[in-house]
């Protein structure tokens, strides 16, 4: 069971990268999944940056969102965002890895709660990001 | 004075957008510009997309932080993204082009916030986001 | 058409209100109802402050859950709050009328997103208020 | 210097609860404080509630704010509110105990995020708080 568990969050996730152009474009890379959680990786590209090689908040919540999608859809059930806040709380650097960990704090029958911390290499807080998940119909890979 | 916060508003925006390869390399376009407000287009490219044609959160988010980010720093005051807050509302797609039409609703010495709305050219709304936008030391661009 | 539509809305707000007791025991006064907008007054009474003599945050948030509550209901289906972002940019007082104006940004079958702006009576901004309701079985009143 | 953080978190809190009527007038009681923390209790009354015995979602979202602050206050460092997301996940009912628990998430020199849960004494999740806190010039006790 808990290991069908984790098949089935591996599998999904597998599964939306495969078809997720925009995170696989963006270099980003799923380095743990569990169900309920996905850990994911992000180095700051150049055009990922303002003039003072400071990474745009947009691709640091990009990151956050693509966990959060991950971590959401990891039991199998198709789901999407409604909505997301983010509190900025330090700049990341051309060069940088982000480190996006993503957590469900809270789960009913339709709806999800994700709590995403993004992190330099070096344990930086960059940002926090919480996600609201609304459950669709349908499933994301054949169980 | 009015010409004046114009013409500010206006050059504080080219200033920014030059240098900003985040905004440039994802096709973004100022399309307007006035003191506490910004308008800013996006076209939704194939490497913003998910297998589903769908535009990736993180895009719509990052042009509606794009036109708050522009429409903060238009009194020239140094200014950056503390949070944000954003509801998604409908699906873009991919050759779509996206409007995100950002507007000041307050501001005191410090602080402002901003609502932005992100439609599509058929006048759709994509996302509703609201930004909390810190000043911080310095000018955009010399007065 | 358009006026059942202002008669719904009224007799729901009223419904509504009548069985409202943390509504009504704070004071508040319904002076303004239409389709997807509330408009809400309340009198920032001494056990609502803190020893500053400044009404504590979660009243004036209550004032605005409230004016959201009455607007989000105001067509008629039973309509609960799913979430809720504030920001607090001025301090009320003792004895201050606090103004709750909200309105309707958008709507879908099931969910909505509504603003709410709590004023002083002297037009000064105290919070910017933004909840996402989501429809439930059920009418508020008899049809 | 551990003893005198959980000196200054307590006498903080004593402080400001003596002063503040609003939370006071709840019922609200201070179970513990920790520097960075606070666990916070307050029974649903019959004022709180709606005509389903529901506790109105504003006194949840009080409860909550009265943690935070107690919190964030906690460093003896004066400091207020600017801002807050809720997401309320279950009803309380009327006669139930609450209890909202805050824990500091990141702190900079001016700036810091909380997150607050409250839960019912039977554990079920009621709603999920995040609160961003300004620090101010003044101490709130004297150290």
């Amino acid at each position: 069971m808990g290991k069908d568990a984790q098949g089935l969050a591996e599998r999904s996730a597998a599964a939306m990268f495969e078809r997720d152009r925009a995170s696989q474009g963006l270099g980003m890379r799923i380095v743990e999944m569990a169900p309920g959680r996905a850990r994911v990786t992000m180095r700051v590209r150049g055009d990922m940056v303002n003039g003072h090689a400071i990474c745009h908040g947009g691709f640091v919540f990009t990151l956050a969102d693509s966990a959060f999608a991950f971590a959401c859809n990891s039991h199998n059930h198709a789901t999407v965002a409604a909505g997301a806040t983010v509190d900025f709380l330090a700049p990341a650097r051309e060069g940088e890895e982000l480190i996006a960990e993503a957590t469900e704090v809270w789960r009913s029958r339709r709806t999800g709660i994700y709590e995403v911390t993004v992190t330099t290499g070096q344990g930086v807080k960059v940002a926090l990001f919480r996600g609201r998940a609304h459950q669709i119909d349908g499933a994301v890979v054949d169980p």
